[in-house]
């Protein structure tokens, strides 16, 4: 008797001999080959499609004969007639294997298949979703044999999928007996696979074959906004974006005063739960249908948040998160229903995953960080930065990491800044200061011409105040520029040579734009503003050079800014400021919302879950709050851009005047009392 | 050295040598004896008491010296001082073992300690309730080592009591921080064990020790009435036992016409799914005001009942079990939060287990049956009928058990009977008719009384009509006072020599009271009771028999009559009615509430809820709906006490008269359709 054939699988390599006859989605299964299927070998889903080779593979040792797999059957001739089968594809559970074949498995055809991430800097994700759609005929129910419907479809997910355990939610085992009576004892289910040793979860179910709408929200949940990302959990794509504000920012703008507004107002932590999640149901509707799905198509939604806004999320009072020793109710992940969260329009069954906290201040956002930077695996140590109202801060590489936050306050994101705005078109986003003349020139959102450019006035229409980045850029290049002293004092006209220093009481202030005439507001940059960004640029600076000192280094191997901002802040200006430790500029990199996209790993992989949650057990937490050493370095960080560290490599590629406005007049200068102790 | 000393525990006699100095708790915990502890042996609980043996035990060839057990240390006095110790009782905690003893366990003291059911023939519950306290110590938090509150509870309990798994639903977490340090970071918590493999659940917590409130509902959810056992979880008492009628009656007085009314009507389902649901809220209200208790002190409830009700009370439409081949949407058991069920008012985190459906036809209700008489235990083949608006009948002995259902109707509970009412004050119950005279003399509900003995009118009040025992008791002895004769009609004045038979159109009526001089109504038994309760017997027996077939038997060892109604039942007057099959006298026995039982019995063990899965399981099931034998027997049961089964037990001992009152006027003796074809 002839040897069995030889099939060897592409990309993978996988190879074995199976026996003649065998169907090539077998053949994949018995070697283990990542090869896709939603109807379990009937012909109807076509996501086994494969391309088999023709002629000689020398790489392999083997030649392809034409009849190596089998001709078209009937049903492979039906599906191209009526669906169209790709030129040289065949469908895996029809086309069987005669003699060796080389067979190549297209990455639509793979379970496993990786989305490609925007990020250059990005790792791939890896589609292993929770939510998947399985096809099964279930058997007919007998009297004489009685058992329930649900029962027998377990039975056939067994039989079929090896799915061990299954249980249905209420609203859905509800509609079970009209969909399999419908689609005449066919059905298409989405089972949800239980977190950790969990039974699986009949989650949506469709009579017949059914391709399956089937969405995920991952939801970055902030201080001051909430940001959603709509998935898709067949294949990874994020098919919208977006965002609302926090309207918990009516109780209090920064974490603490949430905290505080919980402590003060009877009912008050129960009042921000209430607002939160609303907030989130519409977001979830409206995301759907900005992509013209229903809200009910969302099954999952993954969470991460600090752990403030994960307290109040869960309907937790967040009081001990206030005060030392910071302890929060819990820090694993949770795995619920969407229901319990009062979260409304999902899928009935909808799930929530929400990732695990580090700490009573680090919490499921920077979990988030880690999953997406993955800093535990870096060769090189990085520190990496995700800036917003608290700043998570993580550095580590292979040997360890280590995480904390720093109360840096809302001064990134444009509030507690004189002509502050969030992130919207007629906003200030980028600046420049000529050193010579002292005179500025800026971009605002929603326009591509700079404004001394022809065209500028006409285009960007009514410059309406500053954000994040801008002020960012605008009090670096200030400093650059010799307008701002090493202190933080904003020199007089006098001192500096240009009226736009203008006196405000006591103070001065840098006029940026004077809209007046056209109907706008007059932008500057005050003294108050400096302060403000000095504060929040000291706490961030302090918590990075606390994690150095806990790790004995005095100096990174690169720096990673996340944070739906940091993707906008220029490396050069972030350390003018002294925002970060000194480091050649090429060494820092923008890993864009790093948060969200550890978000939506989550949500499309449930190995990804369990990574974050063994990786969490193993940062080392250290705590900002109570640390000695953390005071002294946020008063070190409080000079532009620091008090004591050289900053070489910035000197090396930036002019830092070394000038002093300092008059004597007042204690201006003087150190500020930390936010988080006010 | 000394041989260590030995230690013999009774009732268990288990014994075992221990080092000297062991308190007697860890030595019992060690040989695997039954002595509880909530505190885990902190002297605070006092669940682990002792009576230690003292002189001779020549049983177990052992002296109890004076000293063989510590003296009191400091906890014990405290103990005995503030709360006092009873008389010779030891906390099992403190003392230790110091030579050898001879040690009692009261049985209060034990865990799996059993409660003495009234019913003589009952066998015992032995407790082992899903949900227990738990006094732990939970380490304080640390913000060096950052973890959850949660998360600690847990490892507390993996380490005190080997909890394994913890989870904690949203509003009993939100609970947890002020709870735990309210108690100084001592607390007590209620865990309910998972149902199979799940994890256990946090259901209640509360600072320090404390004794805990936790009770549980066993409910008996029928057609007509709902029945709830509140029962303390702790020991098995029944506080309460309260009804309600079942709401669901304004959509249909029988299964079938609730699942006509759910078919015909969009949203009628849902209507009666509210419906039933709010009755439960209310009832469970209502039971915990009248023993006072708060309704949130609930933490459990269990549900028996049969598959309609099952399915509206899940939310599931019925309509599959009111046609061919009868299949049930679920047939296993369920373990849900009652807040799915939409129960109101309990416990935040109060737990539902519905106990698992046999088939279409004999449901939850039945399994419960199974769980309280247990006939596949049985070494004579027995059969137990639940009598109600539909029966449920078990047919078994150790070599196996066979169930069916029988739509018999409400007419054994007093519904479709002209004069019938339901059992309630008024409500005549029994029936005696003087072979003689035929004269009727009867009792009603509330009164002593007989109705021709003295006093009886001013004792009695108003007779306000008959009840279900009531009916079957006045038609069987109508049936051998010769008033009625074996196909059913009732005679005429002239044919049975009494006035009280009364002519009605071209049937008559036996008055069995007038009492329309005082004001109240006359109450006959008119041909069309007869005939209901003939199609109600035949029903049941038709039942039966169908099983009995099924077996390849012509007799039964005995007949258990179950169900509330059943417990009323004279065995004679059932005989002479022809419900059951003909069986001496002596082996006619009623098991009460049995359905109610089994619901107590799954409340109170988890052990038998794995029990009557496993037990469900193995119970054959036979459908009587397609089978033409059952029409055949249902035909031949209709006469009184029937066609072709000779009776003879029954002929020993009551007269049935050998009359025929067919005057060849009409086809009213003839058949009925049964009311499930109708």
């Amino acid at each position: 008797m002839a040897e069995d054939p030889l099939v060897i699988f592409t990309p993978s390599g996988k190879r074995g001999r199976v026996p003649a006859g065998t169907p090539v989605l077998a053949a994949a299964r018995r070697l283990g080959v990542d090869l896709d299927s939603v109807c379990g070998g009937r012909g109807i889903c076509s996501k086994c499609q494969v391309s088999p080779g023709r002629g000689d593979f020398p790489k392999f040792g083997v030649t392809v004969a034409p009849g190596a797999l089998s001709a078209w059957n009937e049903v492979e001739a039906r599906y191209d007639r009526i669906r169209g089968l790709k030129e040289g594809r065949r469908l895996g559970c029809q086309a069987q294997i005669l003699s060796d074949v080389v067979i190549d498995v297209p990455p639509e055809s793979q379970v496993h298949r990786q989305v490609v991430r925007k990020s250059a800097s990005a790792r791939e994700i890896v589609m292993d979703p929770a939510t998947k759609l399985y096809f099964v005929t279930v058997p007919e129910p007998d009297m004489h044999e009685p058992s329930g419907d649900l029962e027998r479809l377990a039975a056939a997910l067994k039989e079929a999928w090896g799915i061990e355990r299954l249980t249905a939610p209420l609203p859905v085992l509800s509609r079970l007996q009209p969909v399999l009576r419908k689609g005449k004892w066919e059905v298409t289910v989405a089972l949800h696979k239980g977190h950790r040793d969990e039974a699986h979860r009949l989650i949506d179910l469709w009579p017949g074959f059914h391709e399956g709408r089937l969405y995920g929200l991952a939801i970055d949940l902030g201080s001051t906004t909430i940001a959603a990302h709509l998935t898709d959990l067949r294949n990874g794509t994020v098919k919208a974006s977006a965002g609302v504000m926090n309207p918990q920012i009516r109780f209090g703008e920064d974490l603490m005063s949430r905290v505080s507004y919980a402590m003060m107002n009877e009912g008050g932590a129960a009042e921000m739960t209430a607002a939160v999640r609303d907030a989130i149901s519409r977001l979830a509707a409206e995301i759907a249908t900005e992509v013209g799905i229903e809200a009910r198509d969302i099954v999952e939604a993954v969470f991460v948040c600090n752990p403030v806004m994960h307290h109040l999320l869960l309907g937790i009072d967040p009081v001990e998160l206030g005060q030392a020793p910071f302890a929060l109710a819990t820090s694993e992940s949770l795995s619920l229903d969407a229901a319990e969260l009062g979260l409304t329009g999902l899928s009935d069954a909808a799930r929530v995953f929400v990732l695990p906290c580090i700490a009573g201040h680090v919490g499921a956002d920077a979990a988030a960080v880690a999953l997406s930077e993955e800093p535990g695996k870096s060769e090189d140590l990085v520190l990496v930065v995700d800036v917003g109202t608290n700043a998570e801060i993580l550095l580590g590489d292979r040997d360890g990491v280590l995480a904390c936050s720093s109360p840096t306050g809302p001064a990134f994101e444009g509030a507690q800044i004189s002509s502050g705005q969030r992130a919207a078109p007629g906003a200030i986003e980028r600046v420049e200061i000529d050193p010579q003349t002292k005179e500025p020139r800026f971009r605002v959102i929603g326009c591509e011409l700079w404004s001394d450019e022809a065209g500028f006035a006409e285009q960007a229409g009514t410059v309406t105040g500053i954000c994040g980045s801008g002020i960012i850029e605008a009090v670096a290049e200030m400093r650059m520029a010799g307008l701002l002293d090493a202190k933080g004092l904003i020199g007089s006209a006098e001192q500096t040579g240009t009226d736009r220093c203008e006196a405000e009481g006591r103070t001065h202030a840098y006029l940026i734009h004077d809209g007046t005439e056209a109907g706008g507001p007059r932008i500057t940059v005050t003294q108050g503003d400096i302060r403000a960004i000095q504060l929040a640029k000291s706490a961030l600076y302090a918590g990075a050079r606390l994690l150095m000192d806990e790790r004995g280094v005095d100096a990174v191997g690169r720096v990673v800014l996340a944070g739906a901002f940091g993707a906008h802040i220029s490396p050069k200006h972030a350390m003018v400021l002294g925002m970060i430790p000194d480091v050649p500029l090429d060494k820092v990199t923008s890993a864009g919302n790093a948060a969200g996209t550890g978000a939506r790993i989550a949500l499309c992989s449930v190995a990804a879950r369990a990574r974050i949650e063994a990786e969490v057990r193993r940062i080392h937490k250290v705590e900002t709050a109570i640390e000695p050493r953390f005071q002294e370095h946020f008063v070190a960080a409080n000079a532009i851009p620091h008090a004591t560290a050289p900053f070489a490599n910035l000197r090396a590629v930036a002019p830092l005047p070394d000038v002093s406005f300092n008059t004597g007049g007042g204690g201006e200068g003087g150190r500020r009392r930390r936010r988080r102790d006010a």
